[in-house]
């Protein structure tokens, strides 16, 4: 046994179960509400008339939908890309600079893959995505935090984080952003931010990977155009189907600057050949031949009233003391208790009170305790926001009269 | 641009486009005959029953086929890989101990990311497939060859390899091996040497990964046992829907030693979240609700068919100092013209000729020329095929009487 462990690499032994996938294995007890998973809501796609495309691509095109595709994706596929990136806000994207993957987590994996070295620094905001952490932590990067308020990124301490970095003589591989409605925080970073992000990060010779799953759920109907929009050439973005259909088909994009194609695009392919022809064909078919956008319509509408529905329950049941944003689009409210307050160990008795949060620990790469936590509304009924926010409400309220 | 290019890694930088990648390329061509790609034959799917599959699991599943799943892979999915294994070889095979993965080209690359330290070795045996040798640099690692003739690995060779390297005080991460109807050689090893090749790698304290997409397209009928089969603590074994069923919908696996498989499974997280809902439930359906060893059998036969008409067509055409390994099973032909012979060199006159192979250059990490190719059967009517290797035969046989 022990003898066998030495065959585990050093990243492999670095990489630990973290705090959110705990929660999300305990999250899956039918008796809790689960304010956990950020799954989106599918029960109002039109699965009927989906069902016939799924069948068609099988009965008529199965030699192609099940056979070997291209390594950077099919044509159309590429060409659903930029239809959505165009809803994103970037309406120019050439599908010759898109990259096809498994899912947008693979889209990171080989962003790390294509530029970083082992010992690089990554910087992130923080908080930041838990599963783009874990795969900096198996590409042996450092990920560093760089401070965030209520709008995302700081661009002042950004700059002073980048600074510091080059007179450490640190290679910084890239920035990690999520600058519209991020998980967790669901910040949205406004458009002049944007451009000073782009410009300091221009000045430090930083390159930024931009990722944008949740863009286009904008409660306003407005999605922010992204970095990418203005600074395409320092900019890796990165796009999913998950959020605006679906997350089990696997099918996300990069586009890539044109200089920086060519070898992310072969990276991808030495990890995983291409994604499922299947799920790029289903995927294409949504796009070109279903009124999606609608469907985004429908759904961000959904995502608003749930999470208005749980700024209401919290206004109302839990300590005033308890800061938040006020979620202006996306699947998520990230709220923050008085310091001194450790939700991870909070997250126990959340548990026992029959509701389940993820706790800010597993959001940041910055060691210690946190008084963090995030809520996803997105995949649960206002009527089981309300009773979650209400059972947890006498462990917050609490926790937060145990810091006065 | 070259600012930008600064951004790329030491491995994204040391990423080839590789011969073969140029192959498949070119082989688009319709006026060429191709022998390059090593596409399975799906025509004989049974299609329009898989379609109802396909329809129902969007119609009536679609709220779990289009959604996210667990890491791991699904309960079912687990199974029906077990299922396929029992026929590979490997009777006993628990679920718990299987970790999907969006084919298993996504697996060969867990593999480095859990195993393999950057410069550590693989040893793998020569030739090999290329796409694992290009994930081998991604993780820059130290592709070794070790010697092989017309059954595979040479045991005695295996041995003087790790002796060496252990001389050499290297870490290898493990054995990288095909032992059933190898890509590229189609070579089958002995059950005999399976033993040797195993308890060698148990006497040096390496891990073997066993990779096994082709084992069940054995020509008798009767796929010979896996090592892992008979030695499965020190064995990583893969394998894949895509020989059997689709390699459009990206299913393979990694079965894992109990002691390795949470870091394994940890590993694949990182790197892609899960493999797709869809693709493992139509896959579960497939091994469950549809003769797909009948399927097996009748392809196999096609196979089988083809690759004797390939034979048969080069014992005609060719110059009998072309020396080939008699396929038994599997979907390639492997033959070694005289020495001196530059196959990448020939190529291009192949393909002027109107008929493109693969150059042995692209399955060794060995430098130099290579008087090695591949052809592939498992695509190519019997029609074709003849006419490939006819169209062959000036250039092949002028570059043997050359050497004269």
């Amino acid at each position: 046994m022990s003898q066998l462990r030495d065959h585990l690499s050093q990243r492999a032994l670095g990489v630990k179960q973290s705090a959110v996938r705990d929660v999300f294995d305990i999250a899956m007890d039918p008796n809790l509400v689960s304010l956990a998973g950020g799954n989106p809501w599918l029960d109002d796609l039109p699965l009927t008339e989906l069902s016939q495309t799924a069948a068609d691509l099988v009965a008529k095109h199965g030699t192609e939908s099940l056979q070997y595709g291209t390594g950077q994706g099919t044509d159309e596929m590429r060409a659903a890309a930029c239809t959505v990136m165009a809803a994103d806000g970037i309406p120019d994207a050439d599908p010759e600079h898109v990259v096809i993957t498994p899912g947008s987590q693979a889209a990171i994996d080989t962003a790390c893959r294509a530029f970083a070295n082992p010992g690089d620094v990554v910087v992130v905001e923080d908080p930041t995505f838990v599963g783009a952490l874990t795969t900096f932590t198996t590409w042996e990067l450092d990920a560093v935090a760089t401070g965030t308020d209520d709008q995302g990124l700081v661009p002042e301490q950004l700059d002073e984080t980048l600074t510091r970095l080059k007179d450490e003589g640190r290679r910084v591989a890239f920035l990690y952003t999520i600058p519209s409605f991020a998980n967790p925080s669901g910040a949205l970073l406004p458009t002049s931010r944007r451009d000073e992000v782009a410009a300091i990060c221009q000045k430090h010779g930083v390159l930024i990977v931009e990722d944008n799953p949740y863009g286009q759920i904008a409660f306003d109907g407005n999605p922010v155009e992204p970095i990418a929009a203005r600074h395409r050439d320092n900019v890796v973005y990165l796009g999913t189907m998950s959020k605006i259909f679906s997350p089990g088909v696997r099918i996300g994009w990069a586009l890539v600057p044109a200089a920086l194609k060519r070898e992310f695009y072969l990276s991808a392919e030495s990890a995983f050949i291409h994604a499922s022809t299947y799920s790029q064909m289903l995927s294409t078919s949504f796009v070109n031949d279903f009124d999606w956008t609608g469907h985004v319509a429908h759904v961000t509408q959904l995502y608003r009233e749930r999470a208005n529905t749980l700024v209401g329950a919290i206004r109302e049941h839990w300590d005033p003391a308890v800061e938040f944003i006020d979620p202006r689009g996306g699947f998520f409210l990230w709220a923050t208790l008085p310091e001194g307050v450790d939700t991870l160990e909070m997250m126990a008795e959340g548990i026992k009170a029959g509701a389940v949060f993820v706790p800010g620990a597993a959001f940041t790469p910055v060691e210690g305790t946190h008084s963090t936590l995030r809520l996803a509304y997105s995949f649960v009924s206002a009527e089981k926001l309300t009773e979650g926010v209400r059972r947890l409400a006498p462990v917050v309220n609490e926790a937060v009269a145990r810091t006065r």
